[in-house]
């Protein structure tokens, strides 16, 4: 099985594949193992009945919020499970916070990754957000079925080679 | 360990949590398997850059949307491991398409979850979904960190007790 | 490869090995699917402390009886992973409660779970019962080190060929 | 999303919820990645028809043990699926022993894990005890309904910051 | 999205890749359930001092082939999980078989599976050979890093709407 | 539970039980974390009509071969859950090639595993193998269920205490 040899090409090109096309885990064997920190965003729209279900639900009859926060956690130590080609990663620290909005009616979630690690955690973050936004969407449904998951984007991350990101605008 | 006696109440409640707000696998013992179908929509934006990426490299360079629909496939697969009170659920076919948007530049996704169950299909769709956004993000990340990934959402879905839905607008 | 010839044996034996003693998933092809409940229940002991953490928890600093819930929830899901000659099973219902003790101090756990199937739910409803205990255990472990978990049994079970158990004595 | 003011408070309180309750992976980034060892030990009761039926089928007719084993290493390799707000961890050794008790008829199981990490290995070999336990249940069950799983403690664990912890009579 | 239409096509095609080549889960919907077997076949092959190990640890110094059945019964368990466009499937029975070959020295290895579903089996059987032989290589390669795993085929399936199939040969 | 006495023994015995017997994870805690690499190989023999089902795919009608890269790379990075004794790895690289061979028609599956661990990356080499050929064998078994897979072995492995493995012929 030869290699084949590597053209020159000025197009941009994941990482994920090699000069032939084939997927593959990109090699991290020579990267440092450095502190790395990501934060990502995202929104669930609903109907301001279900708002007001998980609302009133925190004090009494239902914590929809502290579920959706075990999902998302649970699934970002298994990141490397849903996504193909990320790296298995140990996690240092995850943190998922909601917040209520009233007007339009939605739930914003932002989760904060931290590891120590060869790659970045931005991975981890993003599914975090969008495991615990199906988690809310799951516990709510009978209620509401027009609630739209969106906004799901990394707000910063640091560490690591490419250094920090700011995401313009926030 | 008494029950609690149901009190009357009039405000909408999750079904995922009983009468003293204790979150549960619902019920569905008594209810019937039947063929149920589930459509959910999402997209990702990027930048023309990476959506060119993606595209020339269905060609030729690395198959972004083919890794990301066996994301898909697979996590939809999963999906009561993802969402804490989803019930397990015998999928019966699952399909997901992928149609690139030149202006403004983003990748529509789209997954049609079937089974025959007792309880609908909804989150296996959504979570395929979700997943294959995450997997194109990941695979094109190197070369754009602002994508963001929104309108994840239920189109349409049959079968059951609660019949069909059909997102209004589509 | 030759099957053995039965031998008489009057000794007990588990029906998870074969005559040659052999582990095997049992044959469950010609048991017909019927509903079976299973109810389980389990202790842990802890400090007066432990146990006021875990109560004041639940109104203000920290639900750790709901996240154990979800612990034993979504362990139950998988209990053919954790059990190796466990057949896998579609849950219809798995719903857990805890009773917090004051003297001795401990929280009881009770675990019920529910299917449509040929095989029985009692591991489901037992893993569930362990899974929670641990994770109070994981929880309260910077409080208190010497808490014991203990009593998990089955309390009864029904349907199936063997019908209905009831633990003597509850 | 403002982070809230820590305030005073004197109460014991779970490092696994922040200052507002909410569940979250513990930060161990400053950590240091150091030695650890934790051994854990179970019971599980039964009959003495049951325990016959293990004693003579490590001879001949069905490795119990062998099997509950596997269990048990299988499951403290992923105590972070089970215990929601466990870190992952790579273990360097678990092993696990048992000791059959004629009267009255009961096997102590004895897990003993290792690992080099910024967290402790307690958590896994409780899980391992109760994993094993667990499926000597499963394998026993034709023969015992009444078995009770108890005694589920750590004896004792060394490493990291708090360092050496020893049970108090073992 | 609209749907190609199908064109006229006489070369063989996988029903896992629709008309347009995007990989599927086939519909399996319209399908009855019913029970099917299969039964698949592999060798690894080892020297002779590596089987010695093997023959000698059944009796009294480590149960490598009880080690390997139970990882091939637990790997077929999750068939789907390893093979991307696989149903989940319900398995009714599993069993595994091993016979010593001194001349050349090999482990043979026979698995059977059985479910009552709407897809076969033969996935779940070929995995579980794999997974066997893979965990034998794992516990002698100290002593063999030579062995060979080869002969992995289906022997025979029954069931199901394609019916019976038998190797030529056997 | 008092340790075995080490009797000598000059017989081979695997690492993976103790003097006793006993299954274990090996201890790997005083090994020092290095670079290591293994490269294995396997193949799958299919019929004419098969390969060229494969052939013709990758350019047009469904890439079997991208689908089984991926299933290769995902079941690599989870080989401690399918090989009972295998310590968890966080693998820093993994790559999956294929080569078509005319006569005898076959596929020759070759993968590369790389890691900075205490132990190898021997066993996710030849499990990334296994599970690309199996994956082949599922989406081409519609057209031919006398595929076989054979072959699969390693290749070569550098780093850890043992040095470098060449395999004699290769």
């Amino acid at each position: 099985m030869k290699r084949p040899r590597r053209r020159p090409d000025s197009a941009p090109r994941s990482t994920h594949f090699d000069a032939k096309g084939r997927a593959r885990m990109v090699d991290v064997g020579a990267k440092a193992a450095t502190a790395r920190e990501a934060v990502a965003r995202g929104r669930i729209e609903l109907s301001a009945e279900a708002l007001e279900m998980v609302r009133s639900g925190r004090a009494e009859k239902g914590d929809v919020l502290g579920v959706a926060r075990i999902a998302g956690i649970q699934a970002a130590k298994r990141t490397s499970e849903w996504i193909p080609l990320c790296h298995p990663l140990p996690l240092d620290a995850l943190e998922i916070e909601f917040a209520l909005e009233p007007a339009p009616p939605a739930i914003a979630i932002e989760a904060r990754a931290r590891t120590t690690a060869k790659t970045g955690v931005e991975m981890e973050a993003l599914v975090a957000v969008s495991a615990a936004a199906l988690a809310i969407y799951d516990m709510c449904k009978a209620v509401d079925r027009g609630m739209v998951i969106g906004g799901v984007r990394l707000l910063r991350k640091s560490g690591g080679k490419s250094g920090t990101y700011e995401r313009p605008g926030g």
